[in-house]
């Protein structure tokens, strides 16, 4: 615990800095860090994280009393106003400020300091009464709200009746008596709820508010808010106490929200929105539809012009686009805020890499600025582009979050959590978003909103969750669970399509496609090879590569597009799903002897080796991980209807469907797979074995360079291994003299069964490589079956018995155990085995993070998360570096 | 290697011992031993099994043939008789023999150094032509079938046509001149099959001989023996040239077996057999049936007496009870092998415990006199006594194996296979079993044979396995696959019954018991508990206890009288399968309300706390395992026949239908069940708890000592013990409080779940107590669905992939180093934890000895199985003492 709890910052200086963010959350470092910066921002001070966590325990000490108290004072000095002063009364802010940013998580109170008295005061000094009693009656709402927990719905009651009664269409129709008489009927309100009177000491509503912020660190909607986006290991909030600037004085005064590039695209120009005569609520809000800034260029030059240079200095100084929130108050411009820019990933990767062009950034310092999660956005799908000439879309709104989504509506976060979780696809249509949608935005494909600009809630949140929005749509009208668009009627359950990157709303589904690498994303993404390429361990070399897991030849020209540097995992089963090669594969399993199965095998060679042709012929010079049949014969055969089966391969029906019951199992992921069948029918591997090598030496008769790599699946004991591998090179050598010709080539197995990693020193004697399958890893280690879990691992996530659902991030605690224990176990007999992990956990940051740091030498994911793959690899390079 | 590979024994005294049977074999160190003895054992030397393992690698060394070479010598001079010397010629026997004995599995000459010469001077010596060349054609067959592979029925079938030609019935008719022309004839097939003379040099004979003998260590029957065995880490068989003596010289010559004690029940009684004027292969092959040794010591009382004094002598002085072979040379006895004795499990305990009484033993050294096999034995089926005496047997034979069988009966070995690998119990009949049969009277539940005695390779062999046998049943006819007793015919699948143990035979199927303990079996149980309860750890008693699965009070009546000192896992569902608890538990899954299943579990928990106090009654004083619910709910409701469920329940038979199917799983095994149900429905573990503790009240209250111990199953991460520990120990809290009572209790978990295993220190910070759940972590640490590894595992065992079942023997390599990783880390943070295994190894000796060692407290397992791991328990403290 440090011995200073409250930071002051004003009149061009400050004791915090932007390097103090874990004391006093963000907004308050960076208000510290525009004060020493000499730019101009409103008095005030931070109190820091570590008072939120004594509040949260008990209270505060004698010297966090007495520290706020000195402050109160200097603030009160430096201003030349005091609290509840009668002729210049302090006005301050409360805002809540947490080292990460939780946007409009927790709670902020404006005007504190107004009384009975000081209003009169501010009516007076302003010259706007008006202006001075609506700053009163939205602070006693405020604090009503914030601090009491009386219901915003009260106030707003008396609100409406009021304007009931004058006929008034808008708010702005209140006069000033109006406006006095709602301050009373508020204060009814306010006592009603809280036994008290409104509170007229300004210390008493500042003690009161302080405590209320720090309090809604711990409310529902932040908590939800961390555990949605993981956010962890924080003290608290801290809470800035702000001397009022207002944007709302009149019409030479204003408020806006800017950033230093476009968040959107990162393009390079200075992209912001402004309202007149408003106070900041008002546009982050999305209430009144704001202006852009480039009007304010025109209507205002001297005041934009600052700003321009403000936002220079700022960007410059934090080597990071900027989002700032600025006040003009009476032509004055104030700097309310400053933060590194939320963006899309496009944003982000476009300002990493003309960051570096314009010398503020290393390559290195580029790489870490983009979250593998922003990376992932850049490959959502969009609207299949062939198509998109001939869609005529219903409406338009703001683009607010790239990218196309498609799915049922829902007008509720609630219905959009409940069908979510029947593995519906939904779309949240929402006239606005609040903080309480949360849930329901995460459990959307997508999210349309009537109301709100590109910053208003709807917006920043589906950015930061990656999920394509289209905000400010006027044409909808939403009624229940229904909405309009122009003349179409939609009801819940109707299926529409979203374009976040241009705004468009389309009925029904639309064919959806995914995009290619852009120039400036394929120079980013060449950095992170290089990281990797220069990977180290121990002073050797060991590279950390990105492969791809693809079946078939146009999937791994995908993954060569996204910058794989090989397959490491082609499931061969897959190729069997074919129409033709199923019919004889099917022929194959329920043959009666040895010779017709032999003889269904040889057609399907045939047809394996035009395959596996086409998978080197893409992966010319790279290697290809080719795994043997996993899945159980089971999964092969029809379930019912053996009548079409029977005539086609001239068998009797009743023969078929004993041949096909004996091959039900109880539990089949545990049961007669991988490598089990490749001991009990032989003759099943040995075909695949000559289809690989048979069609490699064919490519590398034809000039193709080709490394094949045959993988093992499922190994469970040394032995499986080793009469299998012995088996393999028996036919390769059959093969090699038959072609007289030799090629590279390596025998290897996954780890993916509890037994292996715990025995992988004996298993490493016979094994050219390891590949990791962390999906039936995780499905044994844990004993769940991936497809059964849905009926209790929803309710374990919520219950945080497990802290993230172990198929998608990889289980460090278990699943990584086994891992490390195979790892040290292989490298001890091999130390230079190579090492992969090819499960779905190939394509997650965090467990790509863990397996570099455990020792692995290359991932392999599907094709549209290779260049996440790619960066977060490269980051766990950097930021593993002893 | 040593330096020494011949060991000479012979006019008392010998170079080897009974202490090298390593290298000698037991059949070799045993003649020396007895040589030293000065007891009479006709002269030879041993080969060691060095040179077994030599031999297999490619060839004697020169060192070798010239130490067999001046052995040669030797025998030939203290003989004084000469190999080929046509006065005076020297005839051998050449013999297998191992360090662990191998009953019939490797291969004998008998009569080597006759030839056309020598032959004439046996008949003038022996003054019995008839004899010489009798003795000379069975040496021509031996030598080929044995030696050069000629088959047995070539030799045969001239026998049988001579026979034929002169009408004669039996072998015994023949004359000395047809067994002249029979020896030609044999040369003729000999030479038509080996393209050789019959070899005349004896040398040649003799070098020939020890090389098949070596060369049979790797025959099929041999291998396939010592596999079922067990029988490892041999480096080969010796080779035991002796000088012949001949029990067929006449009638004053003889020959036979006899046991120190009854082999079968361990009485202190001189038992064998022997046949006058027979070779000693007559009495083992049962073809004969001897006659019993009590009328030797009438017969021929001053051999009886001599053999007697040998008996006692070599009984004191190996100090077990002795197996030996003797032959009687025209009234000279000779001692040809002794050996402990194969023996019952019933002799075993009876033969320790009443050695430790003669003072020959000590406790502890008794104690490793009995294998838990052969324990296991005694608790072996036997027929109803209830019923007994109303049955009628349809023949008797000999009481050969004790314990009683039924099953289907067939007539081969293959057929005995074959059936068993389709689950069914098959009793395995056969005139007379050979070496050969192994594999089918391992896969029968018990052995029926027409003809031989006690020692008849059937009897000796099943007692071996602890299978029932009955031998020489003469009422029994075979003729291919049916069989006629008495006036009763038989086919293949007819099913019977045999009692090993009175050697009776009953058609059909007959209702079989297990037996309880004896009271010397009591006696040396009751040793093996003193040594388990004095196990000590780094100087610690920690004990090693031994308690019982069971679920129900007749199951812990049981448990208390097999010896158990608790339960260690009662399963809490197999009570819900009672019918009347089965109607309401459905009615609790199918409940379409929280009133509706809390109202069914109310009527299910009052049924249950009588469940609980019936087996407190039972285990007055003793702690109680008992597990919550684990099954996954489907299990408990019908498959179809939906009708009358829906009836019952006045439910829909649609909406039943769909919510059983909803409950349906891909893999169950790996689904909603164990704890995963108790995080779910909490009312359920709430329910079983409150049943468990109220149940144990009311018992206290009645002054029984309870310790009831809760044990949750299924446990993957410590958070769900921790939510259900505290749930538990709330509604315990609860109850102790409504009662006015508190009693002593336990909450603890299952280990069953590898991740369990990986963070077991985390796990037991909420642990009383860990119990390894060996099946499950067998079956997710192999990835081996218990139900589906009949397609495979067969397989597998039979390509030595894995060495043992492993749900049957705990793999050590895997699974028990995921028990050794929870042990040690468990223990970290709890150095006491108890630790207990409650799988089916629980009851396996193997398994026993390896969690004795990894440092668990207690082993539970099935009642029966209890005696067994009293034992083996008992025997893994003794043996890994410090």
């Amino acid at each position: 615990m440090s011995n200073k709890y409250v930071y002051f910052f004003g009149e061009g200086s400050a004791e915090g800095s932007a390097s103090m963010k874990h004391l006093l959350g963000g907004k308050g470092a960076n208000l510290a860090e525009m004060t020493n910066l000499g730019i101009p921002v409103p008095p005030g001070f931070t109190i820091s994280t570590e008072v939120c966590r004594d509040y949260a325990n008990g209270g505060y000490s004698t010297d966090v009393v007495k520290e706020i108290e000195n402050n109160i004072l200097k603030l009160e000095s430096v201003t030349g106003k005091k609290f509840g002063d009668l002729s210049n009364p302090l006005l301050v802010s409360v805002r809540s400020g947490a080292a990460i940013s939780m946007p409009g998580m927790m709670d902020t109170v404006l005007n504190l300091g107004l009384n009975s008295q000081s209003v009169n005061a501010v009516a007076s000094i302003s010259g706007n009464p008006r202006f001075a009693w609506d700053s009163y009656r939205r602070f006693i709402q405020m604090f009503g709200d914030v601090v009491m927990g009386v219901p915003h719905s009260q106030f707003e009651e008396k609100l409406e009746s009021i304007k009931a009664f004058h006929k008034y269409e808008s708010d702005t129709d209140l006069k000033v008596d109006d406006l006095k008489e709602l301050v009373e009927l508020y204060k009814i309100v306010y006592k009603n709820k809280t036994n008290e009177d409104f509170p007229e000491d300004p210390l008493k509503q500042l003690w009161a508010t302080i405590g209320a912020v720090f309090g809604s660190w711990d409310n529902e909607r932040a908590i939800k808010y961390r555990s949605i986006n993981k956010i962890e290991g924080l003290l608290g909030t801290a809470v800035n106490v702000q001397s009022m600037v207002f944007g709302n004085y009149g019409d030479d005064s204003g408020t806006g929200v800017c950033f230093s590039r476009d968040p959107s695209t990162g393009e390079n120009y200075f992209y912001g929105e402004y309202l007149m005569n408003a106070q900041g609520e008002d546009v982050v809000a999305g209430i009144r539809t704001p202006q852009k800034l480039s009007t304010l260029e025109t209507g205002n030059p001297s005041i934009y012009n600052e700003l321009l240079s403000v936002k220079n200095r700022l960007e410059n100084h934090y080597r990071d686009m900027q989002d700032m929130e600025f006040t003009i108050e009476k032509g004055k411009l104030f700097l309310l805020q400053t933060r590194n820019g939320k963006r899309t990933g496009q944003a982000a990767v476009r300002v990493a890499v003309d960051l570096v062009s314009e010398g503020l950034l290393t390559k290195e310092e580029a790489l870490m600025r983009v979250t593998p999660q922003q990376l992932d956005q850049l490959l959502h799908p969009m609207i299949d582009p062939k198509i998109l000439n001939s869609l005529k879309p219903v409406a338009k709104g703001l683009n607010a979050s790239p990218g196309a989504a498609c799915g049922e509506i829902v007008f509720s976060p609630e219905d959009a959590e409940a069908k979510s979780a029947q593995g519906r696809s939904v779309l949240l249509v929402r006239r606005e978003t609040s903080p309480e949608d949360i849930g329901g935005m995460n459990a959307a494909e997508g999210i349309l909103t009537a109301t709100g600009g590109m910053t208003s809630h709807a917006a920043v949140v589906a950015r930061g969750m990656g999920k394509p929005c289209v905000a400010g749509c006027k044409a909808v009208e939403i009624s229940g669970k229904a909405m309009k668009i122009g003349k179409d009627y939609f009801k819940e359950g109707d299926i529409i399509t979203i374009d976040g990157s241009t705004g468009n709303v389309y009925s029904g589904k639309c064919n959806l496609v995914y995009p290619t690498l852009t120039g400036e994303l394929k120079e980013f993404l060449s950095w992170s090879d290089d990281v990797r390429s220069n990977a180290e361990r121990d002073g050797v070399k060991t590279g950390f590569d990105v492969r791809a897991n693809a079946d078939l030849p146009i999937d791994a020209k995908r993954a060569l597009e996204f910058g794989a540097v090989g397959i490491g995992l082609c499931r061969t089963e897959h190729m069997f799903f074919d129409e033709e090669k199923l019919e004889h594969f099917r022929r194959m399993i329920v043959a009666d002897s040895l010779t017709e199965r032999v003889d269904a095998l040889q057609t399907i060679k045939e047809m394996q080796i035009k395959d596996f042709i086409g998978i080197f012929e893409v992966m010319n010079n790279l290697p290809v991980t080719i795994r043997l049949l996993d899945p159980p014969l089971h999964e092969f055969v029809p379930g019912d209807e053996l009548g079409s089966l029977a005539k086609m391969l001239h068998k009797d029906v009743d023969e078929l469907k004993v041949r096909i019951e004996s091959l039900k199992e109880q539990n089949p992921m545990l049961g007669h797979r991988g490598c089990r069948l490749g001991i009990t029918y032989p003759e099943i591997y040995d075909m695949q074995v000559e289809a690989i090598i048979s069609g490699a030496i064919e490519c590398h008769n034809r000039g193709i360079k080709v490394f094949p790599e045959i993988m093992i699946p499922l190994v469970g004991t040394v032995n499986e291994l080793k009469i299998l591998r012995e088996r393999a090179i028996e036919v390769i050598d059959k093969i090699f003299k038959e072609f007289s010709c030799e090629i590279q080539y390596k025998i290897g197995t996954m780890i993916e069964i509890p037994r292996a990693a715990l025995t992988a020193d004996e298993i490493a004697e016979y094994a050219d490589f390891f590949s990791f399958g962390t999906n039936d890893l995780t499905q044994m280690t844990f004993g769940y079956s991936r497809d059964d879990v849905g009926s209790f691992v929803p309710e374990y996530l919520s219950k945080k018995i497990l802290k993230e659902d172990p198929f998608q991030v990889l289980d460090e605690d278990g699943v990584g155990k086994l891992i490390k224990i195979a790892v040290d176990k292989g490298r001890f007999v091999k130390p230079q085995l190579k090492m992969s992990i090819c499960g779905e956990h190939g394509g997650e940051a965090k467990s790509i993070e863990f397996v570099y740091k455990t020792g692995l030498n290359l991932v392999s994911c599907s094709p549209f998360r290779v260049p996440l793959a790619r960066l977060a690899g490269a980051q766990s390079v950097i930021r593993n570096r002893i």
